[in-house]
């Protein structure tokens, strides 16, 4: 089955944002991250509708968290109040399933891959990539500061491995979340949007 | 660059070996996989080598770990003999460098990728899948007991996870290991198979 939604969860420094937003522009299909995402949520009025739900117990963020199956380290009946971020990401959740269902798109982070994870249509992504590279283009891509820059990106990853192991049951980088993982140092940004491209339509059973 | 020594991974019933086997037929290249490991090592005469060693300290085996770099739970120097595990890894471990220097080939298991870290052209695979296929696959070709299956999947995982964690200092079946990893749910073998031959010839850097 040709899939035509793309999820790409990646390293920082890996270059996963840009392989997934050149993927977009060669599919020509609607490309969302983190920012897009947010600003949808913001434009949809979900945000406000939850928001606006005093009562966490019946709110209809509760009633969506079980819906969702989101696991948040406990039975849903311990949980007695749902933190504003807790609130952002099923804003969000709603938000990536509204885009999937609109058709064709890629959708970088937000746990994408998890949110959309009963879809057919869904090919789930992981790009990593050499200490090397990555040091490099977060010095220019993401201008961080060259002292430490390995400490920066261990970080920054730790933080992305803890909000997706947070509101999944997974484990962030363990290649069985996805169903294609890429090292970009070895295939290059191009190599991978190339091979991404090409098993999405041709070699999904 | 043309990747021509083809390293495999693979969960239990995922499909890797037969992924590798197809690939090296039709790459006609030679395939190994544990048990022709094994035979190498005894017809290369290097396993009674190193076994007829006796003192660990100063023995082939022992140098070859540390020129080998393997981790094994502590300073080498706090290591005062090598187990029949660990002298055969080794051995197995020098076949795997020497079928390496002789040129193109498909090797599946045995810490391979790790073994040949630092060979530029060396493309590591992961193969994965969904529980469904794997439990099917374990049943017909492996005739796994369908009683308790995925425990026994499970299991099986378990033990090579212990190994390649035992013999390296990474963690298996983590996606930043391997060059590409793949879901054999997604794909189909033979979906994998002309993935993994497309990316091997045409995509490496």
């Amino acid at each position: 089955m040709k899939k035509t939604i793309i999820t790409i969860s990646r390293e920082f420094g890996s270059g996963g944002r840009e392989i997934g937003k050149k993927l977009a522009e060669q599919l020509n299909v609607p490309f969302y991250d983190k920012e897009l995402i947010e600003i949808a949520a913001k434009e949809s009025g979900l945000d406000k509708e939850l928001f606006e739900e005093e009562d966490s117990r019946t709110s209809k963020g509760f009633r969506l968290l079980g819906a969702l199956g989101y696991s948040l380290g406990g039975p849903l009946s311990t949980i007695t109040e749902l933190s504003l971020n807790d609130r952002l990401f099923l804003v969000q959740s709603q938000v990536i399933e509204q885009v999937a269902k609109e058709g064709a798109c890629v959708i970088v982070g937000r746990c994408a891959d998890y949110v959309l994870k009963d879809y057919d249509t869904v090919l789930n992504v992981f790009i990593h990539g050499n200490m090397k590279e990555k040091k490099e283009r977060a010095i220019h891509s993401y201008e961080v500061d060259e002292r430490d820059i390995e400490n920066s990106i261990h970080k920054i990853d730790k933080r992305r491995a803890n909000y997706y192991e947070y509101y999944t049951d997974r484990k962030w980088g363990r290649a069985e979340n996805y169903d294609i993982s890429l090292n970009s140092s070895t295939f290059g940004i191009d190599g991978c949007v190339e091979i991404i491209k090409e098993v999405a339509v041709n070699k999904s059973l």
